[in-house]
């Protein structure tokens, strides 16, 4: 829906999140007071549980709230293809055709990942230049954020994608960090070339020769898993398996620190006054380190914006993924996109002649 | 040397390190306290800086000390093959051709691992039935330690090269941390089968199939990031691009923690009690969080113990680490993996075969 380039209409998958419907439409209820006036949010799901859930929120027959029905719920444990074939009226599935036919300009989910990259695909399309999406966490480093690209859509990512990764990743982190020229970054086991295998090798030919055709972006090489956290590097570029176990053993980890401050301030009471100040300390960076502190992972290199939240968002964390895709939606990302894969592609061609 | 089971002979690298040869042959010091009354420590690298070194740390002329005199010294930049080629006196080098001829029952450096992974495989040989060898390191995990085997010796390894790091890694977790029945998980991106790509699918195979064979180990089947730090599994299978990307990450956030707390102590007096409590324990939790708190990663699959130490570590760290070698060398933990790794290899190419 373009019929104003300045208000978007946003759809909310209220069914998926491991905190049920009702805390999604209280993260609706505060959306609503940080997007723009006239921007609409179209609840999908059970219309019967979603009005229940308005009414507990306050929020009976709201002007910009309107209600999909779709009675089909998709669980954490349902398979793409299956939920696609099988749960066809599901609010995930009903999403992402509204999105595919224009009726809205962005999808929220908090629900199963694995589906919302498969029917993503298949119903959204990918850009032209793409052949796999990427979703792209942002996580704290030593000064600011970075943007990870894959972390978990593409567990298989060939060195052309990776390219792809590196163009997708670097216009997220413009359009939501507001970095000016991004500095790129191709995780791997060592900085000197010629380590990491030939998918890295041949990654990093082509980045090398992307460098000196784009002026909007840096490729700083190769970069190791101390810098993800320690460099000053904006984008790491990786493919879906690593990138994904790595969010998820930081994730596992901040929660054992957090568990084992907590522990010692139980047993001994010296440490409880210290606990008192830590304790939040603490739990504000694991919602640092967490993808929902800046509401979710968009699935990058769709033809339309699709947001991951995580399946454990409250409230909070699922407003900051609807606001977060009403921002992406007001940066046209993927038309410059486009355009870049274009060129990103050629000078792959390039590279692959030349060799 | 195998003149008596109970006495070993440990050749200890002095010129690798960040911290120089003096912190080394420190830790030479505190290791003679640590380890049997019969057993040797053959001091390897450049004569006069190792006497001068000892005589600082009070060990002039000790009888259960030698000097073996190697001029070279391996920088961090040096490749394995020009490193062996020219600088064949080199303390790394000399240190695992003492390892090769028998001279010594294990090898303990700080130095480059890259040369050390290359060299330690042409000099010392791999074990029959093992393709490469893997760098294991120890992670605590929620409750007890695990252990992480590839971190970095082989960034492209195979399904069948994973199944030998199960055996490798299993037998050290008994042997070094006293596991009974270890419970191994093969890490990837989702517990399902046919997640995580090919690679990942034939070595769920293999490893189910010797399950069946082996009663001494326990496959859980695939595990995710979380699982590194949250769940009781006693061996993490991975590849080495994977497990080195993971460590190096873990590590460089612990510092971001530990930075981060620092600096909320200096600018806020509030914070000030908290701080001087809850920094030791950081302190201590990033010790915890790496290879050298248990002294060494060794890397397993070869003909002989060469256990590395971290670069950046301190005499404790090296301590540590002599005595890990010293206690692996008592386990024959060999002796067992040849045998498992020919009936590992069998049960693989009978899937192979039915597949």
């Amino acid at each position: 829906m373009e019929t104003d380039a300045q208000t978007y209409r946003i759809a909310v998958d209220c069914m998926g999140g491991d905190k049920g419907p009702a805390e999604v439409v209280q993260a609706v209820a505060l959306a609503l007071k940080k997007i723009g006036e006239g921007d609409r949010l179209i609840l999908v799901g059970q219309e019967k549980v979603i009005r229940d859930a308005m009414r507990a929120a306050g929020l009976t027959s709201h002007p910009r709230v309107e209600i999909r029905h779709a009675p089909d719920v998709i669980g954490m444990d349902d398979k793409p293809m299956q939920a696609m074939k099988s749960k066809k009226n599901s609010s995930m599935i009903v999403a992402l055709e509204m999105l595919k036919a224009g009726e809205v300009d962005a999808v929220v989910s908090t629900g199963n990942t694995k589906v919302m990259v498969g029917a993503g695909t298949l119903k959204v399309r990918l850009l032209p230049g793409v052949q796999r999406p990427a979703l792209s966490a942002i996580l704290p480093r030593k000064k600011g954020y970075s943007v990870v690209a894959d972390v978990g859509a593409n567990p298989e990512t060939t060195p052309e994608q990776l390219v792809h990764n590196t163009v997708l990743g670097s216009l997220y982190s413009i359009a939501v960090l507001g970095t000016t020229k991004p500095k790129v970054g191709l995780l791997t086991v060592g900085t000197e070339e010629g380590k990491g295998g030939d998918r890295i090798n041949r990654a990093h030919a082509y980045l090398k020769a992307l460098n000196e055709r784009f002026d909007w972006f840096e490729y700083v090489g190769p970069v190791e898993g101390f810098d993800v956290f320690q460099s000053d590097v904006d984008v790491i570029v990786t493919d879906g398996f690593t990138g994904n176990i790595l969010i998820k053993t930081i994730e596992g980890l901040v929660y054992m620190i957090k568990d084992l401050v907590g522990e010692k301030v139980k047993r001994n009471p010296l440490y409880l006054g210290a606990g008192l100040v830590l304790l939040p300390l603490l739990r504000n960076l694991k919602s640092h380190l967490r993808p929902e502190r800046f509401g979710g992972a968009p699935l990058l290199g769709l033809n339309g914006l699709v947001m991951k939240a995580h399946g454990s968002s409250n409230r909070y964390g699922t407003c900051a993924a609807i606001v977060m895709a009403h921002n992406a939606c007001s940066k046209a990302m993927n038309k410059k996109a486009s355009e870049l894969l274009a060129v990103a592609n050629e000078v792959v061609a390039e590279v692959q002649q030349g060799a």
